[in-house]
C-alpha cells in the first residue's frame, strides 16, 4: 500500500515534468483548474482527512493552505472561489513541491500502522488523487491550446485506430445486476447495487470516428436545429460551433487538431472526441441511431473494448436505488452533484492506470468539452 | 367533437375575464408569456397545422401572425424571440378575438367531415390548449404578484387540505409497465410502453404541507448547505431564497402567500407548492427521506389522491426506450426539452379538467418555481 | 399661469390620442418607459411637491402611488425599480386618468392663490412635464418599432430639410459669457453664469444630413476603427451597427426609416437622426472636421436655424463654476447625473413648444440613440 | 540618449527583481495586465515602431511576439484579447529577458546614428515605458493583494504626510494659458496650447488625508445617497463599498491597509489613496466644497507640493482646442480614449522619475481605484 502510495504520488510530479513554473499557474474558464492547484489539492486531501484526524502530533504545513486548497467540501469551511484559483502566484511551485514532500513523509509513517478504516481513506485519496491526474492532463491541454505558440508538454497519443468497424452487438431483454459487486474500491455512485429490466438492444462495438463526424459535418450537422436538442441548439448558435473543440483550419486549409503534441494532421480513423453531450446527441439522431442508456452500457460493456474514450450515454446523473451519502464531509463526494449532469462512461487515454471499470460513473454537464469525450451509438 | 373544442377554446377566454386590456401584455420574465400571445399562440396551432394544410380555401387572418405566434417551431420558420413576445402591444387584445373567432368559424366548418388525421390533429391542438390553459393561469399570478397593488383576477382556491396524514403505501419490487397503455389521447413522451425493474419502496399518501415546510424552515433548512445539491445551493445564496415563491411577511409579522385572490394568511393543512425542485430534494434530505422516481409514482399512484399540485420526482426528463419522435413539425412538440429538466407527476388545481392522467409527464427546469409544484416522499 | 397648466397637462393627452391601452405599457428596454407611466409620474410631480405641503385638505389619491410613480429620487424613498414600470399593468390608463384629473383639480384650486414658491415649483413642474413629452414620443417610437406590423401612431413630420447646405460661420475669438441670463425660466444646469474663452472657430450652418450619412457608409465608416473612439468601436463591434437606428433595407432593396407614421422612405435632405455620440464624432473625423463644445454652440447658435434634432457635442455634462444644487430632494434634479453623460444643445422636432431656448443643456450617455439626435460639425 | 535608454529599460527589471516566475502570469481582472506583458509590450513598441523601420537587417525576435504583445493598436493588425493577456505562460520570463536583450542589443546599433524622427520616436518610447512602469506597480499591487498570504514583493513607502494641514491657496480670475509650453517631452494630449478663462477660486494646499475620510465614513458618507452622482451610488451598492481599495480590518479590530510591503497599520496622516472618482466626489460634496478642474489645477499647482498620489479632478478626458492625431499608429496613443474617462492630476508615489510635469493628463474610468488616486478639494 506505501508503494502504491508513492507511486501515485509521483506520477503526479511526472505529469507535470516539461512544465515551466508560469504553466502551473494558468485558470483560463472556472472549469479548468491551474496544475499547482491540483498538486497542493490533492495533498490537502490527504493533510486534511486523514493526517490530521489519524497522526498522533502530526503539524500542519501551513496554517492557510485549508483555506486556498478546499475545493468544494462547505462542512470544511471557507475557501478561494473556484474562479480565482488561477489569481494565486503563491504559493510557488516549489512550495508546493515541499508540501507534497511534507504530507509524503508523514503519510509515510502513518501508512504501515494504519488501521481499517484509515487503509479506507486512503483508498479514496488515492483515487482521488488519479482522478486529478486526469484533470491535469485535460486541464493543460485546454490552457495550453489557448496560446499561439503551439506548445507540446505531453508526450501522449491522442489519435490512433484501427479504422475497422466491427458492427453492432445484440444484447437480449431481462433483468440485470448494475452496479459495483467485485471485490475493490469502488466510488459511493457506483453501490446501491440493484436490479434493472432492459428491453433488448444492439450497441456498436466501435466508436463513432473523425471520418463520420467529417460526414455529419458535411451534411450540414451544425446547421440543421431539428437534430438538436432545444438548449443544444442555442449552445451551437452562441458559441458558433461548427467542429469538435480543438480542430482547425491548417494554413494549407486541410483540417488539424490541438494535442498535448500540438497541432497534428486529423486522423479520420481516429475515434472524435472533445464533443459535448449535446454534439454527441444530435450526431445520433442524424445517423437514426440513440444513445445507450449508462446501464445499456454497463452490460453490454463486455462485447466491445473501451477506454479511448469517455462515452457520453443518454442518462443523467442521478443516485441508483438504494443510495446514500457517507457521513461527514465526504458524504459531499458525489451526491450533491446529481442534478443537471450527464453519465459518461469507460475510460479515456488521459486516465489513470488501474483507475477503470465497467461500473465507473464519470458525468459532466452536457456543454462540456474539455474532457476527452466520444460516443458510441445503438440502434432506435 | 365540435362541442369539445368550442367548450375549451371558450374557457380560455373564461380564464380571462376579470382582466383588462393591460394585463394581457406583461411579461415580467421570459418564462412567462403574456396573456394574449397565450390565446393567440393556441389558436396559431390551429390555423397553422390543421386548417392551412386540410380547409380548402382556407384564408389565413393575417400574414404577419405566424411570425408573432409560432412558439418554437424551428421547422416553421422564423419568429418573435420568447423574450419579446412582451414588447408586442399590437394586435390588440380584440384583435386577438377576432382571430379567435376567425379560426373557430373555419374549424367549425372543418371538424364536421374531418377525416382520422384530422381529428388527430385536432386532439392534440386541444390538450396543447389545455396546456397553456394552466399556464395562462401560473403566468398570470406571476405577473400580477409583482403589483404591490395586491390585484385579485381569479377565483380559484389553492389552499386547502385535511389536514389529516395518511402514512405510507408499500409497493413490492417487480417488473411493472410503464407509459400510456389505455384508449384515448397521450402525449408522445408517454409512449414506448416498456417494463422497468422497481425495487421494493415505500411512499407517502400525503403531500408535504405547509406546516412540515415551516418546520424545515424553522430548523434552519435553507441555511445548511449539506442538504442542497451543490447548484441548488448556488440558486439558494445568489438569490436569497428563504421561502416558497409568493411567500411573505404581513405589517402584522404572520406570513402570507399571494394566490389569485390576492394575499391570504398561510394555511398551514394546505400542501406548500411554488417550490423548486432545488428545494423538494433538499426538504427530502432534511426529513431523512427521498423524491420517489416518475416510475414509482406512476405504479403507486393508485394508493394515493393527487392531483393538487405538480409534484417533484428524482427522474431527469429522458425518452422512454423505444420513443421516436413524429415526422414534420410536431415532432419538436417534446423530444427537443430531454436534457437538463426534471419530471413532475400528478396535476395542480390550475390543470385544466380532463387533462390528466397518471402516465402523464410535465417537466421543467430545477430551479422554476411558478408553477403549482410540491412534492411527496418515499423512504429511503 | 392656470392656463398655462391645463393645456400643458392636455397635451400629454393628446399626444397619446391614438393609442390602445395595451401600447401604454410597453417597457421594450430600460431607457424606455411605459406611457402609463410618464402620464402618473409627471402627476405625481405636481402631488407630491407641490399639492402635499401646499393645499391644506389635499387627499393623497392613492398610497401607493408615490412608491409606484417616483422615479429616482432617493430622498422620496422605496421605489419601483426603473426596469419594472412595464411590468405592471395596474393601475389601468383610465384609472391614471383618474389620477391626473384629481390632481388638476385641486391644482385649479391651488393656483388662482399661489404665493411666488409655489409658481416656481409649478414652473418647474410644467418643464418637467415638457420633458416627459419628448420622452413620450420617443419612447413610444421606440416601443412600436420593434412591432412586426409597422404600427403609425402620431402624425409628425420627421424627415424635411431644404437640402440646401449654408456653409460656415465664423466666429472670432474672446470672453464670452456663457448659461442663462434672460428673464423667464431656466433648469438649474444653465446656471454658474460665467465667462469662458473661446478661440476662433467655424462652424457649419447646416446640419449633417441623410446624403451626407450615406457617404460616410460608402466609404467604409462604420468599418474602420481608426475613425473611432476606442468604446465606441467596441460598441459597433458588439452590436453589429451598420447605420442609425430605424434604418433599414425595404423589400425592394431600397433604404427605408421607422417613423412614427410607419416605414418611410430615406429622405436624402433630411438631417440625419437617431446616431449615437460615438456615430457623430466617427462621422466628423471621417468629414475631417470635429464637433462643436457645447460653449461654441451656444455663442454661435445665433447664425444658424436649429430645433430639428438634438445636437452632440464634444462636452461632457459638468457643472458650471459656481453651480450648486437646490436644497431638499429637487437637488437630485440634475447634479447627480453629471458623470459619463455627453451634453447635447438644440431642440428636436418632438420637443416641446416653448421648451427651447439657446442655453438648454439635454444629455445622454454616448451609445443611446432613440431620441431625435443629430449634428452640426466645426472645421478642426 | 543611450544612457537615458539602458537606465529606463533596466529599471523595469528592476521593479520585478523581487518576483517569482508565478507572480509574472497574474491578470485578475482585466484592467490589470500580467508584469510579464509590460515587459514585452514594452519592447515590441521600441521593436515595432522603432527598429524596424530604422535599422536596416534588423531581424525580428519572434514572428508572434507582434500578436502576442500589441497592446490596442488597430492599425498594427489582429492581437491577444486584452483580459486574455494572462492565459499566456509562454514566452516564459527567460524568454521574455532575452527578447528585451535583443531589442536592446539593436537599440545601441540604432541609437548613435539615430535622427531626428528616430531619437522623437525613441523619446516617446521611452516615456512610454516609464507609464508602465507604474502600472507594473500597481498591477502587481492589485495581483498580490488578492492572495491571502500577505505578500511583500517591494519596498516603497506608500504612507506618508507631515499631517499639517496648509490652508487654501487664491488664485485670481483671469485669462490663463493651459498646456505644455515649456522644452521638452509631452505627450500629444497636453497640445493645443490654448487660452481659458477662470473666475477666482480657492484651492486647498493640502490633501485629504486618512483621518479625513475616516469622518467622511463615520458620517455615514458611503450611506447617503445625496453625496453621490447616480452611478457612484449605484456602483456603491453593487458593490458593497465601504472604504478605499485595500483597507481592511485587522483581527485586532484596526484598520489595516495593504501595500506592497504587505499589510500595515492605517496612518491617519497620509493621504488617502486608491479611491474612484466616485468616491472623491461624494466626498468633497459632504465636505461642502468640490473637486477643482484640470485647468485650475494645472494654474494653481504652483502653489501646493504635489505628486504623492494621481489627484481627481471634475474634468471629463477630452482634446484640447486645436488638438489632432498623430499620424499613423501612434495616432491611437490618446485621442480614441477621450471618452467617459475622467482628468486626473499630478503623479503618485509609483510615478516614475521624471516622468511628471504640471501639464501632464491622467485619466481613468470613475469607477477605478488600483492606481494610487486621491484628491484635493476646492472652496464652493
Amino acid at each position: 500500500m506505501l508503494e502504491k502510495f508513492l507511486n501515485t504520488r509521483s506520477h503526479s510530479l511526472e505529469i507535470c515534468k516539461n512544465l515551466v513554473p508560469e504553466d502551473y499557474v494558468l485558470q483560463p474558464i472556472q472549469d479548468v483548474s491551474p496544475a499547482k492547484w491540483h498538486l497542493a489539492h490533492t495533498t490537502w486531501f490527504f493533510e486534511n482527512f486523514i493526517l490530521k484526524p489519524n497522526l498522533p502530533g502530526y503539524k500542519e504545513f501551513h496554517p492557510r493552505y485549508a483555506y486556498l486548497f478546499n475545493s468544494y467540501y462547505e462542512s470544511e469551511g471557507e475557501r478561494t472561489l473556484r474562479h480565482q484559483r488561477g489569481d494565486l502566484s503563491r504559493p510557488t511551485v516549489n512550495e508546493v513541491k515541499a508540501y507534497r514532500q511534507h504530507v509524503d513523509e508523514a503519510m509515510k509513517k502513518l501508512i504501515p500502522n494504519a488501521n481499517a478504516e484509515v487503509l479506507s481513506l486512503l483508498q479514496l485519496g488515492l483515487q482521488h488523487e488519479q482522478q486529478h491526474q486526469e484533470l491535469l492532463i485535460t486541464d493543460l491541454k485546454y490552457s495550453l491550446a489557448l496560446n499561439p505558440l503551439d506548445i507540446s508538454v505531453l508526450n501522449i497519443n491522442e489519435q490512433s485506430n484501427s479504422g475497422v468497424k466491427h458492427g453492432f452487438a445484440k444484447i437480449d431483454a431481462g433483468i440485470y445486476t448494475i452496479g459495483h459487486q467485485a471485490e475493490g474500491f469502488c466510488f459511493d455512485n457506483e453501490l446501491g447495487v440493484h436490479q434493472v429490466y432492459l428491453h433488448d438492444f444492439e450497441i456498436e462495438k466501435s466508436l463513432v470516428d473523425n471520418a463520420d463526424w467529417l460526414a455529419f459535418i458535411a451534411d450540414g450537422g451544425y446547421e440543421n436545429p431539428l437534430h438538436w436538442h432545444s438548449e443544444g441548439w442555442t449552445w451551437v448558435k452562441e458559441n458558433n460551433i461548427e467542429a469538435p473543440l480543438y480542430w482547425s483550419k491548417a494554413q494549407d486549409g486541410s483540417m488539424q487538431v490541438y494535442t498535448l503534441n500540438g497541432n497534428e494532421a486529423l486522423n479520420e480513423q481516429s475515434p472524435v472526441t472533445h464533443i459535448s453531450f449535446y454534439e454527441a446527441a444530435a450526431y445520433a439522431d442524424w445517423a437514426g441511431h440513440r444513445l445507450p442508456t449508462e446501464f445499456e452500457w454497463e452490460i453490454a460493456s463486455e462485447k466491445f473494448s473501451w477506454a479511448k474514450r469517455w462515452e457520453w450515454t443518454n442518462s443523467a446523473y442521478l443516485p441508483y436505488p438504494g443510495y446514500s451519502k457517507a457521513e461527514g464531509a465526504l458524504g459531499e463526494y458525489n451526491g450533491k452533484f446529481m442534478v443537471n449532469q450527464m453519465v459518461l462512461r469507460g475510460a479515456s487515454i488521459a486516465t489513470a492506470k488501474d483507475h477503470s471499470r465497467k461500473t465507473y460513473r464519470n458525468f459532466f454537464h452536457p456543454h462540456l468539452r474539455w474532457q476527452f469525450t466520444g460516443l458510441r451509438v445503438c440502434k432506435r
